[in-house]
Parts: C-alpha cells; sequence; structure tokens
C-alpha cells in the first residue's frame, strides 16, 4: 500500500490504543484480501459467528498488547 | 464508539485486572458486531459450547497478560 | 462476582503458580458461562477432545507467563 | 532457502514493520509449502474465507510484536 | 495434584528447556484429563492429525517463551 | 530425545533465526508424532491446507519471538 496509515503508535489515552489496536487486525486482513467489496461480503459472515467473533477480539488482544507496551502502558506516574 | 470505556489499565486489584481483561475481550467484539441484540443471541451460542468458551478464556488471557504488566503485576515490595 | 478469588499473583513455586495459572484459565470460561451445572456437562465434551485439551493447555501456557513473570520466574538467585 | 531474505528487523517506521510482519507471516508459510504454483491455488481459498483472513490477520499480529519490540517501538523521545 | 512435578523453571540447556515445556504442555492436558488411560487413547487422535500435532507445538511455543525468559534465554555472555 | 539438536538460541542473523524457529516448531510436532514416516504423510495434508499453512506460520511466529528476544533483536547499535 502506497499511502501511509500507521506513523506512530503512540496514543493519548488506553481506548484510542485500542481503537488502533482494531485498525492493525483489520489491516492485517486488507493486505491478504485488498477487495473492499469481498471484505465487506465476508464480514457478514464473521459478524454473525460467535467463533469468528472471538477469534477477532484475540487478534485485537494481541495487537493491543503491542500498543500498550508503545505506550509504555499510559502510565504516568511509577 | 463516541463514549469513554477505558481511561486506565490501572486497577487496585489483580482480580479488578482480571475482571477488565474480561470487559477488554467483550469490547474486542463488539467492535466488529456492535449490535447488543445480535451479541446477546450470539452468546447462546457460545456460552453452550465448549469449544468457544476455552477460545473466549484464551482472549481473556492474553488482555489479562497486558494489563498485569501495566500494573507492574501489583508487586508491593520484590 | 461479588468474592474476592483472586487477590495476588505471588505464589511460593513454579507449581503452584501453574495451579494458579489454570484457576485462572478456568475463571475465564467462568465469567462466561457462570453456571456450574452446564459448564460441568461441558467438561464430559472437552475432556474426552483431544483437540479441545489442546487448546485448554494453550490458555493455561498463556496464564502461566503472566503469573511466572509476576514472580520473576521465581529465580532467587541469578 | 540459500538467498536473503531477512537482513535486519529494522524498519523506518511502524508501517514498514507492520509490512514486514507480513513478510514474514508469509515466509512462514513459504518454508512449509515452497511451490509458488500451490500457494497461488491456496490463496484463492484463505482470502476468501473469513475465518482464515482472521487467522492470518493473528499471525502478522504476533510477527508485528516481535518487530516492534526490536525497533523500540519507534520512540524517539521518552 | 498433590506431588511435586514443578520445583524449577532453570535448566541446563536450551534442549532441556524445550523439553520442559513440553512437559508443561501435557500437564495442561492433565489437569483437565487426569485419567491417564483416556489420555493415552487420545493420543492416538492427535498424533495423526496434522492440525491437532501443529496446535500442540503452538502450546509448547508459548511455554518455551517462559522457560526461555526464566533462563535469561541461556546466555552466558552478551 | 537423547541426542543434542539445540544448544544455544544465538543465531548470526535475523534470518538464521526464523530458520531455527521454524526448526523449532517441527521439533515440537516431532516430540509429540516421532515416526518420520507418519509426519511425512501428515506433511502432505497440512502443505495442502491454506488453514494448516496459516496455523504453521502461526507457531513459527511465536517460536521467532523467543528467538528475537534471545538475540536482542540482532541490534548492534541503539
Amino acid at each position: 500500500m502506497s499511502n501511509t496509515w500507521l506513523s506512530t503508535l503512540k496514543t493519548d489515552s488506553p481506548q484510542e490504543g485500542f481503537e488502533l489496536a482494531i485498525k492493525l487486525s483489520r489491516m492485517g486482513v486488507k493486505y491478504t484480501q485488498p477487495s473492499d467489496e469481498i471484505r465487506k461480503r465476508l464480514r457478514e459472515d464473521y459478524a454473525n459467528n460467535a467463533d469468528s467473533l472471538i477469534a477477532a477480539s484475540q487478534v485485537v488482544a494481541v495487537n493491543f498488547q503491542t500498543i500498550a507496551a508503545a505506550n509504555k502502558y499510559w502510565n504516568s506516574g511509577s
């Protein structure tokens, strides 16, 4: 992909970090299946399947680990 | 999502950290399937399926790793 | 859950840490399926299925990582 | 494989790191299935299957953790 | 289990560490299915199934991460 | 196994580290299924199945994390 979509792992808050984790998870899919149309169609499948949703949440969890570490867990003190 | 649901990864105890890990795991699902109604229906599926429950517990385990690290494992001494 | 079941990640030995990892793995299931009766019934399923047992062992492994780190790998010297 | 395809984990930006993570994920497949023809055929399968795409994104997430750590999360300050 | 089977994560070499990782992976199964007879029967299943073997290797990999960290990657120098 | 196959996690380059990760992943399988003949037969299965290949790449990714950490990510400077 030629355009820039990820310039930093830093976010202002844990919640923004979590949302960035979701973005990374989706980009992991997009690099493999670049067609917006096909991904949209597949979304119907996995958004209505419990096991797929759990698997998607697992990917988010792994990416959130990375982002949380990059932000030193948003700790100001300690 | 416009409202704030995650402002810190810090918790007072490991158990609260574990419960936050469960919340993160569920939010990972919610971002993909925002409909409360559909998620409620799917819950009937996975809450009665051993493999789904194990997979859900795996997501919680990964999120708990992140939260435990953020809280320096709730170590006061050492 | 209102009662306290996890007050510390510290254990006296690696083996107790491993057993705590098993407890965390089961609690990850219990928060999703609180019914003791249903979980007992499902146990018949996964305790006799090789893939389910491997998946359960995977969850324990992730939780054991967390607990081992919390205990600094039970290293006294090094 | 005799030719060099991975000489460093360092990248200039998080996005390049993510793209390297995708490369590592594909190389993990290639070492097991070296045939370009077979991999191309299989791509048709998984690129149109939601669960396969989620699993592929999971592999990318794990490799991205490694690369992000190698690049100290691309933090210039802190 | 009342008997001691894990008193330390330290090993003399990476290979012994890998073998300990295999032991941990099997113990993760044993705590869920304590019957030697049933586990022996199930072994027939997964030892002849490619996906089960890959999943088993994944559990070993996670446990090996823990053990390698506990042994500071068996680095004498650096 | 009585013979030595893993004496160090150190490698000269990231690529050699990746190849060692592949070796560890295969050894994780071999300890469970020691028969060369059966593993060879099973290889036909998973080398032609997209999901199996993705799962295999996941195991490699986890092992590569360990090896990369052991080699301090092959950073000479910083």
